[in-house]
């Protein structure tokens, strides 16, 4: 089930060869590509998973992506549940398991292409917020399609503030049933995802109301469609909510319940339960109910962010190895655009976030799998730091992958904007994942306070017992402080212990800066809201440089463990130092405003930071190539495997309904008369 | 006809009044909202005859553009001919001018959703690159659509570098003709508009050849469609180049010439000729040819990307009031997100931008309407300074408004998601113009070049003529130097002359380091070409500071003018004050490196922006009253002048045909045998 060959796969003579401007780029390799795919798959035997995963799918028509681009939306949502059948089907046959790697690979393959990933959210959401009985015969429901789920949390008028969310259910002591109601139009449910026309249940977030009194969000099974016809339910109003900036296929919906009734058993309660009578019991911590979007934001990082951008990085270097303009020197032909000081500008960060941010998934999915567990058995101490660092991990990440695919797409001049570069949807798909699983700016705001409260019990202890009372990710916060850099040179600059200790400093200082600002508004007679909001500017800024630094330390950690594959390693560091660097040039300001970098050491950064193109620029495909997308899910005229981009982008173009028909009925109702009505002149 | 009242559209009870939310922000006003539309129209009486206009388009539903959010591309491009032709027609019937405010009006009310914008830029270019004859042959078959014309620069392997154009026309002495020919793949003509399925000729700029030389790139009329069937003409292939982010309408398309001839007389001659007997004849110099480049640019940033922005503020400023989100304080009610300081800081930067750049386009037309004749009469000296004015307004409007309109889309979290909101439009519609009309890193190296040849003229001239010689928006690289900002509190950075003049010091010294490094780099050996790119991220910084002083500098002039009319000199004052400090604080470590300002001055920067979003918020929503858009051209569900903006959403989302149908034919064929595979267990 080969290696990279197989990527290959078109029949059109021209794309029987590597275009020889790619071809070059991948001789003389100085690492080797294939361990670095192994290493990004956590293994030679994921690889080789994949790979057979991957064969079978690229070889089947019906998982083909291109014609996504001619179609309705419409046309979009029934291709993907189609291909969700066929790929459920599939997996039957071959006994792959539902949460196993095969489907995990065939999801990346067709690019997450298919309906019911919502459906796979609420799924989750029931194991970490149900009893082990309710999971015992919901999940299994799931997993089968017997039902189909959806998540049903953000309303028309409350998002990311979910103690605003207006829907209620209302226990009725009387039926021992729960009444789920929206009371007004700003709590109808609004977004969700295979809610349109799809999901048969809902697993609904609702204020609990017992005994008259409100006791917070609970999470509410409620049937909303027929099993037998699919029509809406009694007392259920639902559909779609019209066209977004892409997810054509994701089927996003609203829901508005009028005093629909669902048994007791319907709320989930492993941590919070309604006694027949309408005593509340709680068995965890108000904030237990969230854990089930800690656990989407992970799994929407990994296999939904992260590798958007990566492909976007594919696409956008090979593009530039292709495209040739202007000339670096008059005698020679149009250079390659990747050739320039500034495309590489461009095209780097990108590329050092792509993998700046595997490294730091990597770890956090560590904490996330050591932590979980013990808080689905009710021990709740490390949940504010999980909170906290998929808090900040979903901010950072979707910011950076965002602004990173855009920069991609942008590289790619006119031709990124044609949506046949593919470049278009993995942007308009990125933009999402900042404002869904909650709005960026209000988390990193969350984690903000977070912030603040351990800086503050970093003062209050003393001692050299006072880090270990710190969560870990924030222990920096104690370190001694250091008034300035101690770098003499450019190459000081390639130290990563040098600029970790950089990014850990400037951190501390900006949080320390917010809490000065909190302590003063409140001493001149603020009221700690209103002190809180008055330091927004500033808190943000010091969430993310927090984020910068966690990312900047875990890179450098990583590196650590690479020593068996010094190659590797080596070409691996300088998109650490880039990333590193890139910071502190873009943030310079923050590092010289208290003189822990003098201008000359900036000039040094800065000297560091422009040496370290022209290196990365050997490498540049091979960095690329390692990520080892196929063809088929990377579904891009500019970006494939041979480089044949002129040829395929005309071929594609030629797909287009007006140039297939050669019809245009514009020309007799419009043209024609318009062109004729002055009676011509020529 | 009259003021914004009009502006309330839609027959439902809940849009027959202003929402209790929005009508308080209208109160009190602390300045007279209908002065300053006045002077944004350019007087009252543009504000008449626009609103006239508009209400004649408005009562039309002919020009409804709701529709276009649930079309296929092809519908969206039948539409905008239908809606092109009818208001040629409207104009006729009323004796609109063809160049006239009320076609400029007509197309503002529609948000320029109409076809054959392409046409208007290429018949422009025939009366820049005409002659006096070919003018009074071409335009006026254009104007009254007896030809439609594109514009055919860009190729599929050719952009801004327009030296690498392959597209050859080769004047055969023996005819007198020039045969236009695409010699490969990539000199396959892409991208122009109207050309994929309208267009009957095509205005291409192409290599000329004439007696075996070379002399650069000319423009050709060349018919590529019959007048009478609307067919491909021989040696003509055209079509649609397939789907792109937005500009649907646009008919974007490509056309591949085999050995097509045209006559003599269709070679543009007003600035070179070829002989009948083949001899070249230059009348200008090699770049005048780029004037109807420079044309064009102006136009696009004065009819296409400026509202873009201006309505993105628009719609986010008023849902922003609308929508309540968490709490201020804890007794409080949910408060309005305009209230906290972070929506704040989104949204007032391009507010500030929606002002700044629309006193730069004013000062920018006033030097082009002065520049223009001139060298339209062939002298040429001040096309250097037009050609840098339009190339660096070009690039950072383009940049700033597309980032603009991408955080107000953003600030208004999942709502600005859905096409319905209008903002996806208005970002996408706005990305497209940061490559097209020239690529702007490309254009922001244009014009670095034109700052180093500056730079050195100002250091080699001494005496106190030297500033005389140059052009004037770069007479302050002669200005004496300020080694220090003199300011002692945060009150002195609310003073124009004071910000103006520490980004004019950052500017000349990024200007400044990027001289020093091209030379420190040509004295260690590097060749000029290669000094050059090994410079370009330190180049386009300079850039880039160098149009954000001019901008500065510009508001800060119009501002003065602006004696007769304090209160509203005061409330733009503020947007003048944020646009200039913001800038220093994203940018603070080009300002700390050399210790122009000290880490205290920078915190006395941001306690007066901090101090200034309270005082802008009181006027936020009249500043975006005054630009005074009909609900019809915001075409929006969160941003209609009443506010209702639940209502109208949920209104609006039923339109979706699969609400409309209430059919799912996914269902029958996925959905329902998927849900009984299993034989239900429920």
């Amino acid at each position: 089930m080969g290696g990279r060959a197989h990527r290959v796969s078109l029949g059109d003579a021209w794309s029987r060869r590597v275009h020889p401007d790619l071809e070059t780029e991948r001789h003389g390799q100085g690492f080797d590509v294939e361990r670095l795919t192994h290493l990004l798959d956590g293994g030679a035997q994921n690889t080789v998973l994949r790979r057979g995963v991957e064969s079978l799918v690229q070889g089947d028509p019906d998982f083909s992506l291109i014609h996504n681009y001619f179609m309705t939306p419409n046309e979009r949502y029934e291709a993907a549940i189609r291909r969700r059948v066929l790929l459920h089907r599939k997996g039957q046959r071959l006994g792959w398991l539902e949460d196993g790697l095969q489907f995990h690979y065939a999801y990346r393959a067709i690019s997450g292409d298919v309906t019911f990933g919502v459906h796979g959210i609420a799924t989750k959401a029931i194991q970490s917020l149900g009893s082990e009985e309710q999971i015992a015969k919901w999940v299994p429901l799931c997993k089968t399609y017997q039902i189909i789920l959806t998540y049903a949390q953000t309303e028309m008028g409350h998002g990311t503030y979910l103690q605003g969310l207006e829907t209620e259910a209302t226990y009725d002591t009387a039926t021992q049933e729960f009444v789920v109601h929206s009371p007004s139009m700003s709590a109808i449910k609004w977004w969700p995802g295979d809610l349109g026309r799809s999901a048969t249940h809902a697993l609904v977030m609702a204020q609990l109301v017992c005994s008259g009194t409100r006791q917070g969000i609970h999470a509410f099974l409620v049937p909303i469609r027929c099993l037998k016809e699919h029509s809406l339910l009694p007392g259920v109003t639902a559909g779609s909510i019209g066209p977004t900036m892409d997810l054509d296929h994701a089927d996003n919906g609203f829901l508005r319940l009028d005093r629909v009734r669902v048994p007791r058993e319907n709320m989930l309660n492993r941590f919070a339960q309604v006694l027949p009578d309408g005593t509340y019991i709680r068995f965890g911590t108000a904030q237990s109910n969230y854990l089930s979007m800690v656990v989407s934001r992970v799994d929407v990082l990994v296999n939904g962010v992260l590798p958007t951008l990566q492909k976007a990085c594919v696409i956008a270097m090979r593009y530039s190895v292709i495209r040739r303009q202007s000339r670096l020197r008059p005698s020679d032909p149009e250079a390659k655009i990747l050739n320039y000081q500034t495309q590489q500008q461009k095209l780097f960060f990108p590329l050092a976030m792509s993998y700046a941010f595997h490294f730091q998934l990597a770890s956090l999915q560590e904490f996330f799998r050591h932590s979980y567990n013990t808080i689905l058995n009710k021990d709740v101490s490390l949940l504010p730091e999980l909170h906290a660092l998929t808090t900040g991990a979903k901010a950072m990440i979707t910011d950076f992958c965002t602004h990173g695919a855009e920069l991609c797409r942008r590289a790619c001049g006119g031709h990124g904007y044609s949506k046949l570069s593919g470049l278009p949807s993995l942007v308009t798909q990125l933009v999402a994942s900042c404002t869904y699983e909650g709005e960026n700016t209000v988390l990193y705001l969350q984690l903000a306070r977070f912030l603040v409260k351990n800086y503050q019990r970093a003062q209050q202890a003393v001692g050299p017992t006072s880090q270990k009372s710190l969560p870990q990710s924030v222990a920096y916060l104690t370190l001694p402080h250091l008034a300035k850099c101690p770098a003499q040179g450019a190459a000081d600059f390639l130290c990563p212990e040098l600029y970790t200790v950089a990014w850990a400093h400037m951190a501390t200082r900006l949080i320390q800066d917010a809490v000065h600002h909190l302590q003063t508004l409140v001493q001149s007679g603020a009221e700690q809201h209103e002190a809180w909001d008055q330091t927004g500017a500033i808190l943000l800024q010091a969430a993310k440089a927090h984020c910068y630094y966690l990312t900047v330390k875990n890179f450098k950690e990583a590196l650590e463990k690479l020593d068996s594959e010094p190659a590797i390693q080596q070409v691996l560091k300088r998109l650490c130092d880039l990333f590193a660097l890139h910071g502190i040039l873009t943030n310079s300001g923050d590092f010289l405003y208290d003189g822990f970098l003098s201008g000359p050491q900036v000039n040094m950064v800065r000297t560091a930071y422009l040496d370290l193109l022209p290196l990365i620029r050997k490498d540049a495909i091979l960095l690329t190539d390692a990520f080892d997308f196929t063809d088929l899910c990377l579904n891009s005229a500019l970006g494939c495997y041979d480089g044949n981009v002129y040829e395929r982008l005309f071929q594609w173009a030629q797909m287009s309904p007006s140039n297939i028909s050669q019809e245009n009925p514009a020309y007799k109702k419009y043209i024609q008369p318009l062109l004729q009505s002055q009676g011509s002149k020529l």
